[in-house]
């Protein structure tokens, strides 16, 4: 029988992870479609019209775009334990507030110095980087309130949204030999992320850093041939 | 008595109209407090550290930033009738893709276009803006379920998402001459433009079309002297 949720995505995507560790936290059985992009299969572009991007959710086959979006969706959706987002309004309006950050501030900067083909820039770009985590390092002492998440003591929406992005930082950490999320300067972060590497949630879908790293050189070799051609 | 929320904003902003017509339609009394941006004020750079960016609501002196969270918050935290977001899961999360698609795509390329200094290029960027605008015709269509709004019988986050941004549509039409949202092109949304600025909750916040155009001129010419200094 055809599953009633389904995932389109590719494995080396934050954004794909983001479902699939909601999905997993509220024990939802379902169906993962693999995208290769070469070329957008027809699935994605039907679904999809607006943006052409993974992950879609398809729930009874009706489509629902956009990782974060996806991600308030699956919670709301099925409403079985445990809660992606904390039930204080002003708690969620928090952790919205740093998964917007997240998203629409610091992994633009991330990538755009990560994929930089030279050098120039790439340190100052970098502080910029770790400007962020410090405001990061920040916020989850705020959110946290003492506990092992940002939303308490269970994975939930801002440990998704962040933590969907610690494979590629830690890519990036050893392509460029530099430490982003340090013990000595983000301690909180640096805890963190190996709690939420390891959480049964979360660690079948974190990417191994070494098979990450292939796809990231193939990636910057693919995008540094389309440069100079 | 000191008001226990208050709105931080500027008349001008659409994105401060959103909190604003949130309130309206929550019966929730509050004090707005004007931020001139000339310097930005204490407040704001206290309240809003990461973005130093209007709106800002406080519900019992916390802050709360990003307009469409603050309107997700004033959801939750005012659970008095009418709610802003729709009940179902799916339809929330259509709402919330449109009016991500709005800020992220649809109103920087707006932006970009209307606040050009020269003609070049600006017939293509309109061109655009209406390929975007005939998205919105096909999501009004399919949103508000032949009913006058996006949420359906009541203006609600899709609504305002948009609606927030007609001000600036109109004054764009008039100094551009030209129609965006037309009757021929996009009725559904013509229809619906007229309908929202006529609301009960929007009215008092929707600004005159040659007041804003006063603004608009006052600050494309700060941006041109500001370009060439």
């Amino acid at each position: 029988m055809a599953k009633e949720v389904k995932v389109l995505g590719a494995w080396p995507s934050p954004f794909v992870m983001r479902p699939r560790i909601a999905l997993q936290l509220k024990s939802v059985d379902y169906e993962f479609i693999e995208e290769t992009m070469q070329p957008k299969s027809e699935l994605l572009l039907k679904s999809n019209p607006v943006h052409k991007k993974i992950p879609v959710l398809f729930h009874n086959d009706k489509p629902v775009c956009e990782s974060l979006i996806i991600v308030e969706y699956i919670d709301e959706a099925f409403s079985s334990a445990p809660s992606i987002l904390p039930s204080d309004p002003y708690d969620r309006a928090i952790q919205r507030f740093w998964a917007a950050y997240l998203d629409e501030k610091w992994f633009p900067t991330f990538r755009g110095v990560a994929m930089a083909p030279n050098e120039q820039g790439k340190a100052a770009g970098f502080e910029q980087v770790r400007e962020g985590l410090s405001l990061l390092e920040d916020a989850f002492d705020k959110c946290s309130k003492g506990k092992p998440f940002f939303s308490g003591d269970k994975v939930g929406y801002l440990d998704i949204a962040f933590g969907s992005y610690l494979g590629w930082v830690r890519v990036s950490e050893k392509m460029n030999n530099i430490e982003l999320i340090s013990k000595e300067k983000t301690p909180n972060l640096h805890a963190w992320a190996e709690r939420f590497c390891a959480d049964d949630a979360v660690k079948n879908y974190m990417p191994e850093t070494e098979k990450l790293m292939g796809f990231a050189k193939m990636l910057m070799a693919k995008h540094q041939a389309a440069a100079s051609s």
